[in-house]
């Protein structure tokens, strides 16, 4: 039975609590917030859980094993670092830290004191992410041409983060489950609406160093609201439409044939292949439930967790180079393989 | 009554040729094409229209007031110059040519000899592209924060241009009829599939010298076909989606309202208003006869078109330095502004 | 402040307390079910609230004022008389009994008892009826000419009741609220397709006194999921769509006009008209919420209920015809009207 | 190479023309319309065609050899029977003829003299139908349950039949091809909304001899357009959405599973199923063209057509049933069975 303590009971705090609460294999043993206020919501709910105003208070609790932390970006790296160093395993809301090197540094001390160190990405635990992966890896697909994602609507302004870190960072998440590639470069526009504040509306382009192009367009601004990526391969494309109630992921057995024109050798005849389509039925488990049996498991059994903090930091590195981009209207970031710094 | 002969019966042709045969004010005198079956195709159609494989016959005709021409980009420069040459006014498919500097000449060369000359950006004709100017005239949306168009489908490559000479041209014609600015810079990105062919699957962000943005996704590599632009303003916002049968232009009174925080001079209180949605009744009639009878009417009455030389000149522009930005992978370039060339 | 107690925790109870308990001027007492282990998911959220598997210990509870119902079909009348015999006020599940005589013993009892009656016809409270009523009254639509409704879906099969007592008795509280006229004659059609099972999809025609026509089609076995009512008016038309997100009432400015053919006196010219289409922005509180508060109020200053008693037999009226009328194959059932019982 | 004459040029008439003009082995001759406007339409199009007022030109010219009849119904009997008689094959267009009795009497003549009798029941003829048979004969569907359509939307209001004749032919023929059942009662429902004029909306439900419901629902009032049938199997359930551009057919795998409950012989338990869902790829050939494409195939070949009088007969019969049963406000009409009739 691994005892949790949450931090941080705002947007998505609830719902973490609610799934701690309602998972075999642990307990919450107590929740933090500085709001007051927040804390009697907690308890009206929930009257066996603790609560404090002080974080603190949760790390020095040796009855508490994990801690999972549903904060501000900008408090993550300490948060987590605290409760690393307090011996207790981390579950930390997505993006992991405000910096790369801040997800380096917490890597290391999670590997040091042998800590599961988790970052919430949440997307790669629902059952339309992990259909698709399966796609993939059956080379359903055949080879991935692009990934091309629109996350959209009238959302929440925020003041600390722009809308790429807020919205592009569930894409960045997705694909670096899908895709066993990373990127060489990006290119990133976008702009801010209001005086003073982060972008609202952006644009970005991922290269890698093979024929395969991604695209994310995130926005705060729009008049409806939009979940929906395409992905294309040589094979087989994908709709993976998240505002569907059913039918969240198409497969469509469409593309191209080509063949080299015998009396032009520098044309290709290319020829349009159009076939069935088909939505394969998904599992319906909220996604969030999967990853705390993930967390538990991973505590228990010493295993590293799908979503580590090498993935964590390797999005949060394509976050920091696209912003760069930004500020320079698209000249693209050079990107260094994450696994060429070990 | 204007005569008017076609240059070009290929995918675009047919459509011209319907028109011109039923529009009010004019005559198809004659048809060329270099491929003789496609000319018999018109003669079964049309049998009192003149056809030949060669188009000088046409310009050689005193009988022929105007040349309208659907022919490959690569050759409208050449035709519709020695169009001009010969006396006739000029219709011609977009792009109006393969190079700014063409596009110059051509402007010249009509206004020396008082011709008209109108490029076909055919969804400028469109009820809905002029519903949507009409409410930006009145000032219904308030300033404009964005344009953001996708234009997707499973699309016929072409050989000698890419997909932006292809789709982003309607879109970069759009936006030039909308709004009465022009991009100072241009970023684009995108990527080829097939070896040796232009790129299937491009990005395209617009800066202005002012806080608004403008993108476009075009793809001829697409699962599902996308018609859709989002136009957000201060006061609304539109989104026109060019598939839906009725119901084509939707606008959003929706948006975001703004207060300073007075304890915090570095914050902004944002708020949230939502209300009615409304979609505008719009002219059916078929976009190319509008255009039609505009081009008689200028014709007649030496009116300068709506979509003259210098609109297609400044699409044009727009498309060089979008494939130059593709090829520095989305480094920006700037644009000069049209009207300070003068 | 109001205590209530209330009866049932299966499937709708859940959300009758959560909105009793979120509710102000009121608090709940006690829940009863009789199943034990659904009370004490009532003690681990709510430990405040008392519970029993005897309904009568609610009943006897001199605490407590009113008392919701929330039982299978079969026991409304009961415990509703009970209710009201202790001195309740009560609000039932719809429909509210399972015969027409039984509702009009409960009106009279709670009629000569002074106690409030209200029926759970929750579609009545929602945002979007209430708008289409608002839209009726101020005459937008004209003379209404049909009420055309489909709901249907891969919905849970129950042994007690057909679907026309489990679906379409929301359509006929909507249109028991909508319009003020009753049907004088139900032809109904439908099948059961498990051996010794109620009917599982159906067909219902109302019949009024004048030119309007009203149709529900319901299903448990349809392999989507359909909410959408249409509403025809001589001067504009609604679609109510459920199952939209935002947008979930439109008004079309749509319809025919009519002159009669000067020379063919048997003949009509119909003209057709097509305007704009407009979305309403909708009250999104939750129609639990405002029933509950309008509940309270009745109570509070002895207004009548929206859903009074007289609404709930009314519907139940036409439920019993419509059975009637199903055994016949369609063989219209003729129905009095309520008021010429009086 | 078989020499057709067509009769009427109004609605239909003009996709006849087209088709039979485009199709191999036939050849038109002549058109007939009581409108002379309209053949000089014919004329300016297909200058080699003859064209006459007075359709009896057509049937005393022997070098024809089939007459398609694109008349109002009233006058198909009357044409058709004529053309029987001066020797030609006959398409008529739906439905076959206003009376029962009169297609019995076309029968009875094709078949005296060896002509072929096609009536243009033209969604038979359509990929999506097809391969709805198709899954229907491979009994991917199991044993059919229902089948329910809606066929409304703002349509061209009609003097001289009501929109059961008008729209819900179609969906009889649909059926009369995709089950070899036949009805045996029916019960309808309608109204007209404008004085002495057909009814403009019904509904209707088809009976059969096995636990097998059909309804269809006609409007030419109504705010938006749907064309949507749902077939339910015990196996797999089908959406036909013929407004869809792809994907026409969707094939779910959805549906209900039974078992007896051991403890309770009066119960069941009913467990629920869902799957994958697949829309398979469709013949996109226009209908019309493999129609014509029969047509002549059956005349060349003595081959009987799969929309031949028989079927004509079946589908008249129940729209004479349901004009009753709609007089009789849904009362059920039976209908004979047309193979006991022989």
């Amino acid at each position: 039975m691994i005892n949790v303590g949450i931090i941080g009971y705002g947007y998505w705090g609830p719902n973490l609590v609610r799934n701690f609460a309602e998972s075999p294999g642990c307990r919450i043993a107590a929740v933090s917030d500085l709001n007051a206020g927040r804390l009697q919501n907690v308890k009206r709910r929930y009257p066996s859980i603790e609560v404090s105003t002080d974080y603190k208070d949760l790390l020095e609790n040796n009855g508490i094993d994990a801690i999972a932390i549903a904060t501000p970006v900008s408090t993550h790296f300490e948060l987590a670092m605290q409760s690393l160093k307090a011996g207790k395993h981390v579950l930390v809301e997505k993006p992991l830290a405000s910096r790369s090197e801040e997800c380096f540094n917490l890597i290391e001390e999670a590997a040091r004191l042998q800590k599961t160190l988790l970052v919430d990405h949440t997307f790669v635990y629902t059952g339309a992410v992990r259909k698709i992966r399966e796609l993939i890896e059956n080379n359903e697909l055949g080879g991935i041409y692009y990934y091309d994602s629109v996350r959209i609507n009238l959302g929440l302004f925020q003041h600390d983060v722009n809308v790429v870190w807020d919205l592009a960072v569930h894409d960045l998440s997705i694909m670096d489950f899908l895709f066993e590639v990373y990127p060489c470069a990006v290119s990133a526009t976008g702009m801010s609406h209001l005086n003073r504040q982060p972008e609202n509306i952006a644009y970005m382009t991922l290269f890698f160093d093979r024929p395969f192009i991604a695209h994310v367009h995130v926005s705060w601004l729009a008049p409806v609201k939009i979940r929906r990526a395409l992905i294309g391969g040589s094979a087989k494309m994908v709709v993976f439409d998240d505002l569907e109630s059913s039918e969240k992921v198409k497969v469509y057995d469409k593309g191209i044939t080509t063949n080299d024109d015998i009396e032009n050798m520098y044309k290709m005849l290319v020829g349009y292949r159009v076939g069935d389509m088909w939505a394969p039925n998904l599992d319906q488990t909220e996604a969030l439930r999967t990853e705390v049996a993930h967390f538990i498991d991973c505590i228990e059994n010493s295993r590293r967790p799908i979503t580590d903090g090498e993935s964590g930091s390797r999005v949060v590195s394509i976050l920091e180079a696209a912003v760069e981009s930004m500020t320079k209207r698209g000249t693209p970031v050079q990107l260094e393989s994450p696994w060429s710094k070990k």
